[in-house]
């Protein structure tokens, strides 16, 4: 058993939908008290550090609904059932960017709300990216835009709040890092 | 307007619950075809690395529902109404840890999950941390315990996977980093 463990008495599925889940559990506390948890449930995700060979990173451009703006990220997207991941990524780059991947390379995985969620993102670098000949369509529902920065006009993006995410602020730092070592 | 802004035509309140509400919109795209988003709104956080006298990091360990395990984080917590995130830092490193901050210095503010849901997530750093003489109640249905390690020993709990969040690697490559400079 981990240790303090919550147990589960009652779940209560309130939301099935196309991407996420939401249910609500009563919980038995350690100190025997209950209380409830809003757990979100998520397939999972993969984002792509892709560089290309004059040492530009490739960037998407996209309007998040939740935050009512566009923010530029590293290419990303949701694991169809059960999909290695690496599958995912390279699709996920392909469709929003028109770049093919070839040898990948694993970064990290974190858990990127773990308070309320259980979505978990892997991510990967390639230095090994070709133009595709013909675009893939992307999701009917996605529009994206390919945006390439050196690192330094990345930081500036940061700086300006147009690069505001968890992954990408992460990439960012992580190649940052690289340049040093 | 925003870039590709996606118009709202119809909300759908689904959940209002303690800390996360859930909404669908239907959105007009900018190809004029129709699509739902479902929405997660999150009142935000904070997170906070706190580093002691003797150069270790202050982590805490608590277990996450979503996740079914515990997880070694740094110290973090939800913002209260409109709350100054520097306020939610200093009570959150002293219900969690059981030490007080002096200065705070701002490290970067990301959103967690720009695909589903609005959280921002504002990081600040302090090595100017004290023992609090009497301890604060923690939220009452929040288990905590205090981990200090050293930053090998905190990478080494990343490759065990013990840490695995966004905000606790995003930490430790931040002092990585400031530690190479």
């Amino acid at each position: 058993m981990s240790e303090w463990e919550e147990k589960t008495i009652r779940t209560e599925s309130i939301y099935d939908g196309n991407i996420i889940q939401l249910q609500v559990d009563d919980v038995l506390l350690p100190d025997e008290n209950i209380s409830k948890r809003e757990l979100i449930k998520h397939p999972g995700a993969v984002g792509i550090i892709p560089i290309t060979k004059d040492n530009k990173i490739v960037f998407v451009k996209q309007y998040r609904k939740p935050l009512e703006k566009a923010l530029v990220e590293i290419p990303a997207g949701k694991l169809e059932d059960a999909e290695d991941p690496q599958v995912t990524a390279r699709r996920e780059l392909e469709e929003e960017t028109g770049y093919k991947a070839g040898s990948l390379d694993f970064v990290v995985s974190f858990y990127t709300s773990p308070g309320f969620a259980d979505e978990i993102m892997h991510l990967y670098v390639t230095k090994d990216i070709e133009p595709l000949k013909d675009a893939l369509p992307g999701d009917a529902d996605e529009f994206v835009e390919r945006v390439e920065l050196t690192l330094d006009e990345a930081k500036q993006y940061v700086n300006e709040q147009r690069i505001h995410d968890a992954k990408t602020n992460y990439a960012i730092l992580y190649l940052e890092r690289m340049k040093e070592m």
